[in-house]
């Protein structure tokens, strides 16, 4: 039980159903002197927000976020940080019809065995609404490694089928367009592919990729709570992500390890690597060059197409949901990824505090 | 700090180097009354053991498990089971060569940089060698869920490029062979591609399945524990792994809705899914059905090849690793997959408990 | 960091300051099925409640308590449970006077040297305040309890140098008496003793005592978290406490072996105690009689006699302090002890859920 | 479940039972670099080790601990280090007569309940054996300490209703007696009214007081986390301790606010309190002062007395432990007082070293 906590540093603690009166969360762990305010939060909360587009639900939710406590005069105190997010359209009636059946690819079913009874209005907890405030979290999380000089970068890189091309890759057009693709080509025939299914009542997937630039060398604990072992446990807590890679990923499956390995080089005094198929890490710790991973995410399990399913009393009936959904998770879903892969890199760097003797002397004096 | 342990409930901590003189694990939280002796832990850790083929290290270890702790008259008495497996070949001569360079592909850059210091003997820690503790640990997790018809089973599904043909799939097969692979023909033609790269002076990767069956839905913790979530930081804890995915995986990006999703239906008073594109999980919880995911792992990094580096003084220079390195580490790491696999399925098992006051009832009278 | 959370199984998270908008709690991990509703938290709150009696600081705060998420149609679901409780008078300016001095016996000078930097309304997040949200969780957890039969009842056992005359206890008798003691009559020789003291400008301490009945024996975990060392932390955890003891205690350091010996009989079936000098623990795990602890309370350190401090910049000065405070802290914090003593048991009551076998056999079909 | 771990920055786990073929622990998040060898263990192990004298069992145990893993070159490498401890005389023969039967004042009874099973050798995990494991654990945390000049210091305070004179006071004078009192001439009365107990086939208690000095302002985690909190859970969790109290402790509950609360002065730009009655720490963190707090310990509960108690099978009976025990506890137990105070400090400091951010500055460059 008590899966709603992440991180054991930096630890954020999310809570609140779809329907509820609100969601929020608990980031634990800040240090202090942090400059801090909700203008520093809503921004990435606007990039997760509902109804900006045909992409989207229409659910008209404003996410406007309410820090109440841990921030005095402009800065983290050190203590925890709570933050709400008002549910302002809950309109529950919406969700009657579902509150008897098993919606094919949700958690219905599963919260229904788990705890003998399930909130039904909207997914409650399953909710993507969730993840709102784990981004209200991220937030803070990428302020804080701002000081540092490091940055979390998301993005979609397939949508449907159609890659962002590689040499058409532009950060500036990533906010350009709804589906928060780095290539507007790419992102126009997405989007065209998005409508194609939505117009077959039916949705798409796709894959997020990111980035994370400016780490030090030595993020990640050996041996569990290696970088990208806590990366991945935080990517796959996202509703509909159902793979993970760094670097080569499965492709470093077909490689021979003399094509796989980076070396090394001095150059000028600074030692790089030569190449970069590990994605950033070496043993699960950051190996000074930038991180690189990708998340598969399925498509829209709410779609109007008929489909099988039972009853909450075991009949076998079909369904068709109709509402508010999205076409497609994966433009939304891109600023959860860069949310939950700052929140771990934020709880890596506050651990990596104390892993040598020197660091710790130039805190305490001797 | 203080990556070492994995689990909340069924809790497990390694310790140990490749050149010290034994490494070991603890399981704390195993239930009491579980019937357990060395003899259940050996048949695993000897899946494990290097020496058995051309295809693995010709280190001779013999890799016997000694139960220090919380076992008493051949049952688990409900405190910390502590096992210990001796290093009988340590060898450190042969390591002299790479005490001051970083070997491509090691976490020997990694390890320097976040202490400042390492163990340069066989690379210390993050030695393969560690996982043999994980192996006795997934040993006991393996016979805990047995007692409630649950299990898992790993294998390798492609390696070198030759992959598995699910017509030919045989789980008696797997372990007929030395790369673990539960069909002959591939297993046979996978050999020859393995030996093409060793020959070559190179190495090779793959990738590897695994099944969970017999679970009871409802295993998985929202939000941020989920059943996929922790079996992610689970899998990619292992030092090659470099992707992790469940069920359509990364395939689900570029299904439909109306396919990727899996119907209900009530046969004869049992409810089911109608396919299983999931992977066995809705919502990060179990969903009655078989758990499949897979784990990419990279090729051996050590390799006869030259390679660029640096030495820990910073001069640029190329190295050729000789020595007891196995040009592929999918079939050994089959059972180190298998037992996080287990360990991380006990932990959730343990979890879910007291998930339901009715749970309770069950334990304690009212 | 992080130092927020409490529990592992039934967790609590609690946040918010003094002076901030308002402060809360969330409670994950509680079991799914609880029947619950703001009606079953409010009684507690409002036994800390300020501005009840002439003991009381005047601050009048209504202390009305919010569920904002995990319950569902009248029953937890499972999944956090998030409070939120309004502050409604924190008239900050009251507090501009301390803001640039560290008052003695309270945090402000540790909390500036630990984060440099203060939030100086009211304590921040080191007032009394924050155990609100305590006793908000404390309520759930006494509910979880009253399910199993499992009663926590503190009392004020001493305030003011007047203790409770066994004699002459009375549970019913608590609650009549604005101190919480369970005896009128020491309860009026104390309320002069404390009016006495704030005559004089000054304040008082005493003693909590604590009763848990119903527990079944063998909860709490070898060997870190035994029982009566969880319990300690709890009980240390609250503000101004300053000793803890089960049982016998302190004394029981004078006593010889044959005494604090407590034997066990076979009556009619039922093994027992013979006597209880240990409390109700022996080994760390409850033994199936009843727990009773006692905790050692400081007086208000807010008091309006002059004393000798220092400015944030270092003066030497002396201060008094006015404003709202209680004379004495005992009669407010039983509720607290309640509270903590409840969720700890909870905690350990989930714990315990999976410690054998034959425990998970009954949950778990095999 | 899985209590066998202390502290979550330096983390200590336990193993091993009284008759087992071993004991030990993991000491993992110990900072990499630290100077350490077997020979800065066993001299706080050979403190604890029986058989030194009249008032210790007699049981030979040379204690002689091996360090498995984590130290490298002499020094720590950030990674588990594993220590083992051998058990040399088992003599299971001695304890077949308390096998069905349940000892009075020990864990027999609670360890067949919740575990419904029991390992009866010698009490098996609850035996005070396992503290050596934490005392090896310790004496690695005091080291650390001591790089920053931070020392803890236990002593026996009172035993069997001798105290020492804080006129004779003498740290010196500990070590020179077999009772480890800090009073030469206390410690003679008191000898003789152990050995008066004894001849009387009875034990006697006493009380453990610890000091902590050199450390800095601001270690302990609001809210729950607190460090007379910590060192309360720490301190309890040792067998036979009863109570725990910091600074005036159970004496504050009839002092005065004006006693109680220490002014603070500014002597020579040096911020200090002007008297010390909070042992230390205000608001749970470490004030800049002298730690100083007190554990009650019980008295021995194996005695040749006859006591009343039942067999396994429910039949009332009679038992005279006989065999190689302690008639008092308290001066083994200051070496583990010691230990789990230093362990507490140590993963306090090194949780601390996040606190504020200008504390990251000083390891990551901007």
């Amino acid at each position: 039980m008590a899966g709603s906590t992440f991180g054991s540093y930096f630890r954020v603690t999310t809570w609140g159903e779809s329907h509820g009166t609100s969601i929020g969360c608990i980031v634990d762990g800040c240090p202090a002197g942090l400059e801090l305010g909700e203008a520093d939060i809503q921004p990435m909360l606007d990039r997760r927000k509902p109804g900006q587009s045909q992409f989207t639900t229409q659910r008209p939710e404003s996410d406007t976020v309410h820090i109440l406590s841990g921030v005095f005069e402009g800065k983290t105190t050190g203590t925890p940080i709570a933050m709400e997010i008002a549910n302002t359209s809950q309109r529950s009636a919406d969700y009657s019809q579902i509150a008897k059946v098993y919606r094919p690819g949700h958690a219905d079913y599963t919260f229904q065995q788990k705890y003998g009874f399930r909130d039904y209005r909207g997914g409650g907890r399953s909710s993507g609404r969730e993840t709102a405030a784990r981004v209200a979290a991220g937030a803070i999380a990428a302020k804080l490694l701002a000081q540092f000089g490091i940055c979390v970068f998301a993005y979609s890189e397939r949508i449907a089928g159609v890659s962002v091309d590689p040499e058409h890759f532009s950060r500036e057009e990533r906010d350009k367009n709804k589906l928060y693709m780095p290539d507007a080509g790419a992102a126009e025939e997405a989007a065209a592919a998005v409508e194609a299914a939505r117009a077959d009542t039916d949705s798409v997937g796709g894959i997020i990729g990111c980035f994370i630039d400016g780490l030090p060398a030595g993020l990640g604990e050996p041996v569990f709570d290696k970088f990208d072992a806590k990366l991945a446990q935080a990517i796959l807590s996202i509703g509909a992500v159902k793979g993970f890679e760094i670097g080569e990923g499965f492709d470093a499956a077909d490689l021979r390890g003399s094509i796989d390995n980076d070396g090394f080089e001095n150059v000028d005094g600074v030692i790089r690597k030569t190449s970069d198929h590990s994605g950033g890490t070496l043993g699960g710790m950051s190996d000074g060059g930038q991180v690189y991973f990708r998340a598969a995410v399925k498509p829209t399990p709410s779609i109007a197409k008929q489909q099988r399913t039972v009853t909450t009393e075991g009949e076998n009936v079909t369904i068709s949901i109709h509402g508010r959904h999205d076409p497609v998770i994966v433009p939304r879903a891109v600023v959860v990824v860069e949310s939950m892969a700052a929140i771990t890199t934020s709880d890596l760097l506050l651990a990596n505090a104390s892993a040598k003797l020197s660091s710790l002397d130039k805190i305490y004096q001797r």
